[in-house]
């Protein structure tokens, strides 16, 4: 195939599971089901799988687009396809919508098979350690012992870090982009604003909404707000919007002024059509608890002792969501341990949202580092 | 008296004006009052004024106490006494609640005489430039012809500004804290996203709550979380609250897990309690709004040219709402003009909130800013 094309027309799959799920919370759900993709082909003897991990509001569709569907390319089409840094003509690719989402893995949304009705506010909180439990299976499912590498960005690098510390000896490479060890106490603050936008909403009831027939849209759509400002830089912001003005003066009233509120406007609108509230609660508390130091007294070297993956870490210089210097912990806890350890550190403008674009730099490291991976198979 | 005291029980005084002020979104305000209080004495020939503005939720009362009210110091009372950097003992201070703030003043929740009904929704959009003009007319009320100096943090330090450039022959020392010469596109965002919170809390009736007797609570909540983020540096709330957990472990639900939550919703609370939603609105978009270089094509030493007091700028390292840089706009759009500028840039941890916190190195240059206008005076 030639270089830089897309999947083409893919299909979702479910996969049911029916063993129960004992969670860190401490609660166990009995079965679950996970919407899955694949993208290449398993190799003979199934070592050329990559798992793709999703951050909070992305999901199994990672490439590809659906037939008939305009616009519906996966959230990482520029980073996995025949030719692209993760070439599909090379490696087995799964997608995989995680426990508590609303994509078509079991989630709050789902039916609870003990009361017929909604999960709602009964859906337990999962965390990135129960994600990857989940996910062990989905590899048993498909015969695969051990994944060439776990990558993900975000939420989904740290999918990929627990991965490599849970399951050391299923992960070849891990490969953590935008990510950190844990989240700050501004991180969390800004998390927990989203929250209480979704929880006081009247439309929430308590988080069983689905039976009253309503979507707490107003709280959705400010989680959806507060988040957007944090994933792009202020850099960037200004060079997008700066100070532009939609009819080019003021109103001297609450209509649009600036450009900069038409497009939040916008993305908190499009948002609160299609994602679901509870799992946005759920997404955020999974990634405020993520913290595998914690059971280390805070000592990370200490913490990822168990990994024995080699790794590709990456940050991007205006991400202030996920700064540089939350990546450096974790690459100098791996270089304490001796382990095998790649870090880019990519000079590019748009903030944490850099991850999820093109840019040269940093798909060539990726590829790069997938080439690498590719001849350590061969 | 001795150094460092307060100024003592103050009482709030109510001024009103009865000639039309043409505001600048073209509507006129027929008549307004102003709650203002004074501290020190007015020279004879009523030259040792300085004038304090207020930043967004802060009001007139700058100093001392209310009798019988405990933890009743007015919002600068660590800047504004006898001996302080602002010494009362030689300046005559007037703390000047806003046109369209809560405290007093003529605004939203003020009776709209035309109507008998508070005025709500239909009171105007009021800026800084409009601020400017009724603080002008409080000068005349005193008969004081000229402030030895206009002083404010933050959006007061854009009053300061702006009376500089509207009133230059008014102030002698014009001082500028923690402030910008225009907001950026994440300033506007994060304004957007708290005045969205408030007119979409199904309380906000369109801005005529007062008539169904309700406060939109919620959203006034959500405003207030969001600014403190903005307000502290990430490394303060990281030594302030780190990941330090309310209970000692993961609740797995949606009560508080870390400190920093139960901050948030701590500050919302009380902010919602007190604050009036429509002059929230009104606030944000006269920060939106400010903008001395808009008449220039954007060329804000051109915009600066007709300001000719004496200057001190002043900016917090760790300030992230409005970073030294933007300061830096300001003092070379002076010096280009061959201004007289003293610039600070005082090395603080405290984020935008360092304006209102007792530094000694930032106290002590406002002190000494303050020795060179009183022997100016002398």
């Amino acid at each position: 195939m030639s270089a830089n094309q897309s999947v083409g027309f893919v299909k979702p799959e479910l996969i049911e599971f029916s063993a129960p799920l004992l969670l860190e919370c401490g609660k166990t759900l009995p079965a679950y089901s996970l919407m899955v993709e694949t993208y290449g082909n398993l190799n003979a003897d199934k070592s050329n799988a990559v798992l793709v991990c999703h951050a909070l509001n992305a999901s199994h569709h990672v490439a590809g687009l659906y037939e008939g569907q305009e616009k519906s390319e996966g959230w990482w089409d520029n980073m996995v396809g025949p030719g692209k840094p993760l070439d599909t003509d090379r490696f087995f690719v799964l997608g995989v919508n995680n426990l508590g989402s609303c994509f078509g893995s079991t989630g709050p949304s789902s039916i609870n098979p003990d009361t017929g009705k909604p999960f709602g506010a009964d859906f337990p909180f999962v965390t990135v350690q129960d994600w990857v439990n989940a996910q062990v299976r989905l590899a048993d499912h498909f015969g695969i012992h051990k994944f060439a590498a776990v990558m993900g960005g975000s939420l989904g690098g740290m999918q990929a870090l627990q991965w490599s510390l849970s399951y050391p000896e299923r992960v070849g490479h891990c490969m953590v982009i935008a990510s950190t060890p844990k989240l700050s106490a501004q991180n969390i603050a800004f998390n927990e604003v989203a929250r209480q936008a979704i929880v006081t909403d009247p439309d929430f009831h308590g988080g069983n909404y689905y039976e009253h027939g309503v979507v707490p849209k107003r709280g959705l759509r400010l989680a959806r707000m507060i988040g957007h400002i944090t994933y792009l830089s202020g850099d960037d912001m200004a060079e997008k919007f700066g100070r532009t003005l939609r009819t080019g003066d003021y109103n001297y009233g609450l209509d649009v002024d600036f450009q900069v509120e038409s497009y939040l406007r916008y993305q908190g609108d499009k948002f609160a059509d299609y994602f679901d509230a509870n799992t946005y609660l759920l997404i955020t508390k999974a990634l405020d608890y993520f913290d595998p130091a914690r059971h280390t007294g805070g000592d990370l070297t200490k913490a990822l002792r168990a990994a024995t993956a080699k790794f590709l870490l990456v940050s991007f210089t205006t991400d202030w969501r996920f700064a540089p210097d939350r990546t450096r912990e974790i690459v100098e806890a791996l270089m304490a341990n001796q382990r095998d350890v790649t870090y880019a550190e990519i000079d590019a403008p748009h903030g944490h949202d850099a991850f999820l674009l093109t840019d040269a730099r940093y798909h060539n490291v990726v590829r790069g580092y997938f080439e690498r991976i590719a001849k350590e198979l061969a």
